[in-house]
């Protein structure tokens, strides 16, 4: 049994998520069912972050254990031949130790989030960005998110159906970034709550407006309360960009 | 009766291509019907560059007569309105002269081809780009790209059906620029021939690959043969991104 890192890159639109779920199709049971094709065995892919069902990813990780004996380059076309025409597609196939665990292992996930601002709705980008009409001040929202840094009870930014032990977790950097009509949140974490960057932007959205200041995020963050917070903003604009590994870790 | 000058972003993926035809839905069809469904008024919308199909456009410029009084704003965003939720955004919509068109009166356009070149195929980007596994050399590409700039007969680089009068066209710049993994070919001219752009794609692909260098380019160039030259790019890679007009004209 030789275990496998996957890197791996997808388009969510069309899925419910990475996990597998009887309502439709996930990436997990997609990559599952290539890693069949490929060498006939049943396996467990298991996922770093559990994206949403239309969120994206430049480079989700997972690992597979597969008894065969081939190689990472092997395996990595393999499942992409398998794969396609389907929009996921594996960066990149390693060996790894027996004990390393995609999820477990796992010392930080970095998320960015795309907004395009400006009045005509978007073509290109559609459910690839969040199109959002109304001017936004990038840089007061950007001020109003290091409110948010450090270890906090998050529960105001945690989703109802969150399943986490604890909602305390450490928020490591969020930064606004605009260029031209796009806005970018880019955001690290040792871990996040179910849905937590997505609730950080529609909070964000409200100082970026005018409606709310930076105060008003440390008001809301101190409140404990999903209520308090401002509203989840939609899947088609987050990405999972990386998943960071202890040194000697793929 | 006044003229309006619209500049349109549409994602083309699902599309026939710019102009009406019987065999599908085409972006100029989409936007007649949404004049009528703005005005009741049947139009014609013509416009400056006739995309084929999957073919993709930033800003694509096209005009159109319409009787009632209104303004460029309403415009816009009445025909947002009833285009949605179809992948095609008017960006602006202007008062212009009754002497303009958006066709005869441009002085030239700019498109851009995007290549991924990276071994993994593309989930993200799809129909979006074209994915290319073998490395390229870029620099070889644009100092080849050179050798087709100024006034030539290109019917190397024309397809088979192309309705232009003359094979002779001037071409104003073309270059090749890459960062990371994407590849980008930028080039403007007054006009293009048609397939022209992805003709010439297909080539610099062939020096890309160390296949050809620029010796080859100029002498397929000058074959002024079809058959000489290299195959045609996929569509999802090309973009129209700008038609330029007079000073004073929109």
């Amino acid at each position: 049994m030789v275990r496998y890192c996957l890197t791996i890159e997808y388009d969510g639109t069309n899925y419910v998520g990475w996990q597998r779920q009887i309502t439709g199709s996930s990436i997990q049971q997609e990559l599952e069912d290539a890693v069949k094709a490929f060498c006939g065995e049943n396996s467990l892919v298991q996922g770093a972050g559990r994206t949403d069902a239309g969120v994206h990813a430049l480079g989700q990780v997972a690992h597979v254990d597969i008894k065969r004996k081939t190689d990472g380059n092997t395996v990595r076309n393999a499942l992409n031949a398998h794969l396609w025409p389907q929009p996921i597609s594996i960066l990149k196939a390693e060996v790894v130790p027996n004990d390393f665990h995609a999820r477990f292992s796992a010392q930080a996930r970095s998320y960015v989030y795309v907004i395009i601002n400006r009045r005509a709705p978007i073509a290109i980008q559609r459910h690839r960005a969040w199109h959002i009409s109304r001017p936004l001040k990038s840089a007061s929202m950007h001020e109003a998110a290091q409110r948010l840094i450090g270890k906090h009870d998050f529960s105001t930014f945690r989703a109802s159906h969150c399943q986490a032990k604890s909602p305390i977790k450490t928020l490591t950097s969020i930064d606004v970034r605009q260029v031209g009509e796009r806005i970018e949140i880019v955001t690290k974490a040792p871990s996040f709550l179910y849905h937590q960057v997505r609730n950080f932007v529609g909070t964000l959205k409200l100082v970026g407006e005018g409606k709310w200041d930076a105060d008003d995020v440390s008001k809301a963050l101190e409140a404990r309360d999903r209520q308090k917070g401002g509203p989840t903003a939609p899947p088609g604009g987050l990405y999972l960009t990386q998943i960071t590994y202890p040194p000697n870790n793929p």
